[in-house]
């Protein structure tokens, strides 16, 4: 035991159980019990909340009007010297309350001391982390709503773009880029909801709770509930303080959003590829060399791949922590801070990447067509042409069909490229040139995808329209919120 | 290779893909790529999706009202003869969809093949995985309710009981014991919230989007939604098939269900030590031994604790399954099965289980007012009695509390215990009996919390009532969804 | 509660802990508490534990060489029977043991329940699953052995084959195929060690614990050890029966394999694309349609990755139920069971898969190298060569060799393409025919990389050498535990 | 785009891509793609290896004497600025070798470029890591010496102390505490052993392999492995900057010891409730009140079990990162950091937390063994005893000991204190008051566990002997390995 040391290499005076007879306290408490080096982020929230604590302690008559200007007029230098980067971290201090408690006291006297009742400290950090979460879910949705935003725009203005769409990584059909791009939105419009329920989630008031068994003092909860925009109250105080629901409903949305995020970048680092190359990315978004330029290295796609695993680690972290855990308050919850300050960073980072690059890639129409052709993506057409049009037997149409192929492949042709004599040798019903052509047209395949959320054109139109029918409704849901949430 | 072999030791000659020019199959093939195992759990899913799908297709016209007929009775019968046990599973069959579609096509030929116009495999796994996720969540928000119920009741009949409340698994603060089961029962109520929101994500119809890029058919997508009660329809054919965020959904609300219960099962194991002695589990839900009768280990609590990595884990398996898959279907998106029937399986043993332990644990009143009392929860109350009371400052109050606690601990007594002498020595406040009776009775502590979602008696009325009124709003979203989902 | 059923439908009559006073049994208590679904599996481990427990009993003077006798005959009708599927599963016998226990009373009478002197259900059960994951582990072993040989065979048959080796999905330098199979080899070379640990984590006997304590008997636990080929013994009775150590090895190398596993499984999914073509699988490896005969879908593959997720979900789950359980046995443990039993089959089938596509698949040359082509492998070869060789500063030539690319790119042509006037053009350095070809040439700029481990012809004569050493060492394992483990 | 900035608030001009024709470069790219806010930890590996290298490239004749000297000198100096906080991190340079490399040469102009010839950031990275990995192992395997040996002399200092072993929570036999401390010996011992073996597999040398298919110089790895006392190289230049095994192998190594650390901290948490009172933590240790000075939270130790989830969730976050990464260095690795610097910091933390509370923990012998008394727990010795002694069946015996446990609940007595009268109602055979005692003595019960790794004092004695020896064997290799690493 070498004694109290702090972070700013100061020896403390002053735990905050200093009251305890032997007072001494290991070196390995202070370090780890420390959480302040993550919940100073958490200062704007626990300011906040005192700020109206103390309203309703002036309320109910604890706090006369004078000690509530005192205490206002203290917590806003507070916050000011905490943004101006003049508050020194203490780990003998060690969380974001007593950092400012301490510093009121010491600007205050004893009328700081008062802002602390009717409250705890377990209380209290619940408020803070209800209030963080309800303001990363919010950003989280707006970012949601700027990334759909872009693959909208980019959908309406590549509704004549074909490539294929794979399974198995397999050439299968041709599909609209539009169609392919929405595709995205909607998993991302889903990621908005989710974080939408997440804030929900959050949006109850544990203050009031004390420790966990309620309060002595006749507090007029109501009060902070409206100037905080809560939409509830904890009914129960020992589940208040408890609960890490909210987090948990964060962090999930956080790993779907990633899982979601995950598969686009994949998308974005193969099509960049030269085998591919179905997509540019600007070089202001990607790292390069200046002897090959054509290799533009889609970083930005593989961290944000990359981070997916960070992220959901981040939910499985708190799940486990959480296992086994009994009520009430116990000092493992202090880990919940960790994974929600790192995920909403990791969230804010990736999205604004992937937005970013939705909005600025160039997609190469002419490779696009170039893997259809490859892939001898309307083979099936042809063979369903032959049976409708050419009134042959499905299994013959098939076996024609089959056929075209194999001899285009041992050839090195597609089906465009073909020449009139091979196809004539394969069948008489392929000589037929008009026929041909169209039956293998790659558009006319695309817009034979009638049925409601195909890839046909005007169902692509229909798509578009309810996608922006829903973009719409996500904004009326981002205003009702824009107001200090 | 050994050649193709089945479950069911025949040999195997009509693989799906037969059709291949060099269709010999691998054995691993078939052990790898079987499903059957697992999706036969589908079947009633599968069954009742095709039974509309043929409705609508003989609704566009593609099906007669003959074929139709023939259709639902082959299916009927296909439907009796699973749950008769009289379908051999064949792996070289692969899935639930071919075994279903090759005995059809035993039982009425060519009409059975017409069924599957219109849709691919991939859109009919994906109708099966939305439907049976909606047919579990509401089998979840039931059992949810079942144990918010009985949480309930036994809330209403023990506001009597004073139990410690515990932070750090130390005795803090007296608190009823309907107050520490509603806050399991708050805990609960979003469990039966977050399996709504897994109901509501899977309530869209995939089915009509083909491989992945619509069907060449216009098909009445509209009439399968109403037919199959699904709130809407997948915009984007894409999205539809490769989606799997209700899987996900289902799993996050299953793996928050089960920390939930993780942490009442911990209450429950640790309550039922002999040190604590604070329940009694009737015989038919623990185990024991003829000689240690007193011996019950509560094997329900304990498995259900240990289920929670369990059913965590599916939730893991399947995001980081999906981490990094490009659109459209690929065939990692098979082992989307095993999570999803499990954690299904495992959330309804684990909800009956707890629910049962609630409805029949006895509490043992005697021995938590004894903890309350060894753990000296009324000190603190002391204190503030002595600084209202005897108007002495709040230092000198916490001391002379302080150095009773030392004294009792000494002593070997309590609060409620130490003699008048002992008491008066201490300090010549403690002498008034009255005084300190009242400052340091159980009851009278509890009743100080008046607090909203305080432990105080009103309040937990208040909060009663509250939890009664918020059962009925879940009654009323299951009778919404009584019908055949 | 509807009272005791059992799997086979059979009323119960006997569950194990009958002796006690109020001994109703609730469905659910049997429903969740069995394991006999799963522990079934671990038949022939706990039989043939029994029989060299019975030997030690006959050994130390508890049973009769005639009792002993006919335990024996009796545990060898019983695993008959078993592999015949003539024993009926009843989850009111809830596990393994007492199916086995109860059908050897039955046999012998009371001579059988004198089998279980000395020994209880938990230490039994770490016994069994000691001896699960020995098994298990050799059988990983020998499967990474198989898939590492074939991977050597592979590369010692393509040391002349060039592709380009990826940074960021980019082609960055012309690399011999060996050296790319070569790398995954060292992987799973890894992987057959890590199995190898956990093979000794579980080489250490358990039994001779009794519940926790020990046992009342002078057992000879190393005559047990030396008969069930144990390397040493649990020198605790408490961690004997608590620690699940051994379970978590195994399920991390399994982990860790399938991490491996996906690597090697998504480049042969992108190599198999129309657009990378850089493989041929099987038909009997891949799935696929009649008609587009090009399109191959590696199921096999995607498998593997998806199955990722799973056995580290395994891992996961085990992982949390540990997490907060004190000593010693407890419940929870049970579930041990279904990640040890999961992984186990699928590293097994996942490995099965690799190595049959490492063994078949078809690499094709020309398209390895025209990507190498397209992606201007070795245009810093050339700007190399130009300062070595033509004596200009280092900026001068990459800014000669990144116009080059620049024209090319613009030009649709390649470095071996482009014409001797537009090279001329970009630089009178570049006129030089046999400097430039020289310069660019792909299997030179491969032979350049002399660094021990580098892709040059000498050095990957060395690493396949050392690769084969080092597997025959693999060998000599296997081989010293051909033994029955 | 706002235009590159950096942490320090200057604006850069010189990102490392600069080369790049429109090197414009996002914001975006700049705060997502920088490691420099962790990688910064790894710079004395990043220089320690920089300077063995430019040694290396002495030898091999690319740098002179008078070069590397500078180059030393250089590095000596920019490792001191970093330990005195001089070195401004800024985000445009990325990571920690552009810090280096970018001070290197302001220091030393063109020289100091040299020392990049022949490596990679790739390479470079991996060194650094796997250099920390080893210093990380070493320190975690000292880590797990102290906490041993702390156990270790606890257990030999309590060979005379009785509790209860406890199954499923409840009370089961007298066990010795020196037989409960040392279960949890041996399971970190074997935790030393875990990271040992993380320390072996990091023990290899990557540098030399460039960006990833070798380098294009005779370069010396030998010397650098022997310098940097590498056991072995890596054989394969691919695998070497694509593996991120070594570090999974310890982040698995941080996991398990976490969940061991989970297990013993659980305990403490019930040992040191009001409930069961085993245990006594110094003040210096715990958190407590002024009011009530028997209770102190023990938060070392809910922090020590909090923090499983956070190390847990490391491993999964790194084992998804790498799912389905093809070959070789993909950004997402750079997403390796995270979890292996923090894990290293949360396990160093962790054990120290743990081996500071085993170290001057108090043990109750008294309320331990009022535990035993009160459990019943030598119910079954008199069962034993009145088969053995007083000759009557089995079953009787069973009977006789239950009735007397069932009449000491109801008269709330324990085997230890109810009267001759009582006992005599039950049965004549528990008249013998010598014999009862000697039944039911809990020292005597202990030592009935003569068995090998049993309770009973010589088994103890043998355990601790044994405990001693395998301490005394890692205390070898940890000397082995003193050199600097």
């Amino acid at each position: 035991m070498e004694g109290a040391r702090n972070l700013t290499g100061k020896k403390s005076d002053s735990p905050l159980w200093k009251g305890r007879s032997s007072g001494m306290v290991n070196d390995i408490m202070l370090e780890m019990g420390e959480s302040i080096s993550l919940d100073i982020e958490l200062f704007e929230e626990d300011i906040r909340g005192s700020k109206i604590h103390s309203e309703m302690l002036n309320k109910i008559g604890i706090l006369s009007k004078e000690e509530l200007q005192k205490i206002h007029t203290g917590l806003d230098q507070i916050r000011e010297e905490i943004i101006e980067g003049q508050m020194d971290l203490r780990i003998e201090l060690e969380d974001i309350h007593t950092h400012i408690e301490n510093r009121l006291t010491e600007l205050t006297g004893d009328t700081g001391k008062k802002l602390h009742t009717a409250r705890s400290r377990n209380d209290q950090i619940a408020l803070d982390t209800h209030l963080y979460v309800k303001k990363s879910a919010i950003q989280s949705m707006k970012s949601m709503y700027d990334l759909c935003e872009a693959l909208l725009k980019r959908a309406e203005e590549h509704t004549d773009f074909l490539l294929p769409g794979y399974t198995h990584m397999q050439v299968a059909q041709p599909i609209r880029l539009s169609h392919h791009l929405l595709a995205h939105f909607w998993s991302f419009l889903r990621d908005f909801d989710r974080f939408h329920q997440s804030f929900q989630s959050a949006d109850r008031l544990p203050l009031g709770s004390g420790a966990m068994a309620g309060v002595n003092y006749p507090t007029d909860r109501k009060y902070i509930q409206k100037k905080l925009n809560f939409q509830s109250i904890y009914p129960n105080s020992m589940d208040a303080v408890s609960t890490r629901d909210h987090i948990m409903d964060f962090l999930y949305a956080s790993g779907v959003f990633m899982v979601h995020a995950s598969r686009i970048s994949e998308e974005i680092i193969i099509w960049n590829s030269i085998e591919f190359s179905f997509i540019t990315l600007p070089d202001s978004l990607t790292t390069g060399s200046s002897i090959m330029p054509q290799k533009k290295n889609p970083d930005l796609a593989e961290l944000s791949r990359g981070k997916t695993g960070r992220v959901c680690g981040n939910l499985f972290s708190l799940m486990t922590n959480l296992k086994g855990l009994p009520l009430t308050y116990n000092r493992d919850l202090q880990e919940d801070r960790f994974p929600l300050l790192d995920s909403s960073k990791q969230i804010q980072m990736t999205s604004q990447a992937l937005t970013e690059m939705i909005r600025t890639a160039v997609f190469n129409k002419h490779n696009m067509q170039s893997s259809l052709e490859k892939g001898f993506a309307t083979a099936t057409d042809l063979a369903d042409a032959l049976v409708s049009e050419k009134n042959i037997p499905f299994r013959e149409a098939h076996h024609i069909a089959g056929d075209l192929v194999r001899v285009c492949m041992e050839n090195g042709c597609t089906l465009q490229t073909i020449s009139d004599e091979l196809r004539a040798k394969i069948s008489p019903l392929l000589e037929d040139r008009a026929f041909f052509r169209n039956a293998i047209d790659l558009f006319k395949s695309a817009d034979k995808k009638i049925s409601e959320s195909g890839t046909s054109l005007p169902r692509q139109k229909d798509q578009l329209n309810q996608a922006q029918q829903e973009l719409s409704s996500r904004k009326e849901i981002l205003k009702r919120n824009a107001e200090p949430s």
